[in-house]
């Protein structure tokens, strides 16, 4: 009474002709078979989980994903629960024929692109929720934005089956709270955490990075070199947060375009705030540049 | 690159003289890794999830998990996380060497007990909610219990990584919140929801009874009774609610150590109140006998 009745290779992404192609797939029920089928033959699955409008930042994680996995899915999914009433999901950039020919590219095996009612059912009613470190930095102005983000990666490490996934270092918070719950859940899988992957001159990547105009585009560098310089302050010495903090708003407020929304130094695990950098810290930022919210972050060691 | 270099026979619960054991086990991860293996060597596993102290009832789970599938888990865990903080989590009954006892007999595969610890670390932040359903009936008086449940489920499927799951009619409204949770999340496994087993004399088997004196035990028959009275009241032709709910608060009130927490008649699947029975409804109660609070319910048609 076996539940595989044979071993068929039942995923193949080279063609008789030697041609390589990417599986496309829309539906939860086929990707979950072809996720049980690929487990049941012994193939390692990653998961690169990503609201599509691929840019360098998420190549990067399909590449670690590539050197890890035997088969790469990478999903593209714009999830509308984890945005505010008031927030971008309407005008959210996406482009599915770009981000398939630059998945392609990178050798990526499965694309699963579910639609909204595929994802959720009219009669959905089920959250994970991850209690205190959702309350902070981004979950501070965005409160329900991290009980989308855990439920909708529940729902894709479900369908999906992976063995592990990759998550950019760039949503630091992000990171820390699916990290917690793959814990707390027991999700027999591994997170991976990738370097955030940045612009020529130091702009963190992301798909709204297009919403900028020209002048904003010079503002929103104000980021970046406000981490490089609470950094370089430590390396000199400094090791107070409250100056560290003050000299990071000073800098970024003096820009035209800028409005922070918050700027902390907090614990690397439970994100809470701290007075004084003992041994590692993450300062991460949040700012509006016009009327777009861009995050940036890095990891302090004393 | 294979994660399962070979395909060994991983689990085997007949010694060489023909002898049938059952394996114990009480971490995550030596659950968590048998269960991959298991699952990648193609057999199906039923999991039967008890908070222990087993009866009949549920003995007919592992019957119908016993016939379904090729390997039997059942798991022994008081959930701490379904207790309210007046409820009965330290007192509740347990008996662990009569529950293995009992699951040899039954022809138990796996028999997974892990501590409070083991499944719940300091730093547990995590929890799955199911909105609207789990706000009424025993929800109502019992407001962070089905949070408590379906934290729990989940980490037990993450764990044992079951193809089904068997569950009590007993527990009407957690099978209905269990089934809302697995499809939400979709969780790639079923759930098997089997009738309630009774005592001789018609009270629902309940880990509780245990708590009953001699004259509580006799009331404690007026649940089913009143149940029963309902059933036949409908056929006879009644549909209005209104009427069947007080001929049964009547009846149970008429005890002298019953005290009713809620007595309804609701829609099966969405748990709202019913006006008139059409098709489909279940009447549900709980009502305190003495100080232990019973459940029982009923599966109408008219």
């Amino acid at each position: 009474m076996n539940v595989v009745q044979s071993k068929i290779v039942c995923f193949q992404n080279k063609g008789t002709d030697g041609t390589v192609y990417m599986k496309m797939i829309k539906t939860v029920q086929e990707m979950q078979t072809l996720a049980t089928h690929l487990r049941t033959d012994g193939r390692k699955i990653g998961l690169v989980p990503t609201m599509g409008y691929l840019h360098e930042g998420h190549l990067s994680l399909i590449r670690i994903a590539r050197r890890k996995a035997d088969v790469v899915v990478i999903s593209v999914f714009v999830n509308p629960t984890q945005f505010g009433p008031d927030e971008d999901f309407a005008k959210y950039p996406r482009d599915i024929e770009r981000d398939k020919r630059l998945a392609i590219q990178e050798g990526v095996d499965i694309f699963f692109y579910p639609s909204d009612e595929e994802m959720y059912s009219k009669r959905h009613l089920t959250f994970v929720t991850v209690d205190d470190i959702t309350g902070v930095l981004c979950g501070a102005s965005r409160p329900l934005h991290f009980k989308g983000v855990t439920t909708v990666c529940t729902k894709l490490f479900h369908v999906v089956k992976p063995h592990f996934a990759v998550f950019g270092q760039k949503d630091y918070q992000q990171s820390v709270v699916i990290k917690r719950m793959v814990k707390d859940l027991n999700f027999d899988m591994e997170i991976v955490i990738a370097p955030i992957i940045r612009e020529a001159d130091g702009l963190a990547m992301s798909s709204r990075n297009a919403y900028l105009s020209a002048e904003e585009r010079k503002d929103a560098l104000s980021l970046q070199t406000a981490l490089k310089m609470a950094e370089s302050r430590i390396k000199q010495g400094e090791t107070k947060t409250a100056t560290l903090i003050r000299e990071m708003k000073d800098y970024i407020s003096s820009k035209i375009y800028t409005k922070i929304d918050y700027i902390k130094i907090v614990h690397p695990d439970t994100l809470h705030d701290l007075d004084v950098i003992e041994d590692r810290a993450v300062a991460a930022l949040a700012v509006f540049v016009g009327k777009t919210r861009l995050i940036d972050n890095v990891i302090l060691q004393v």
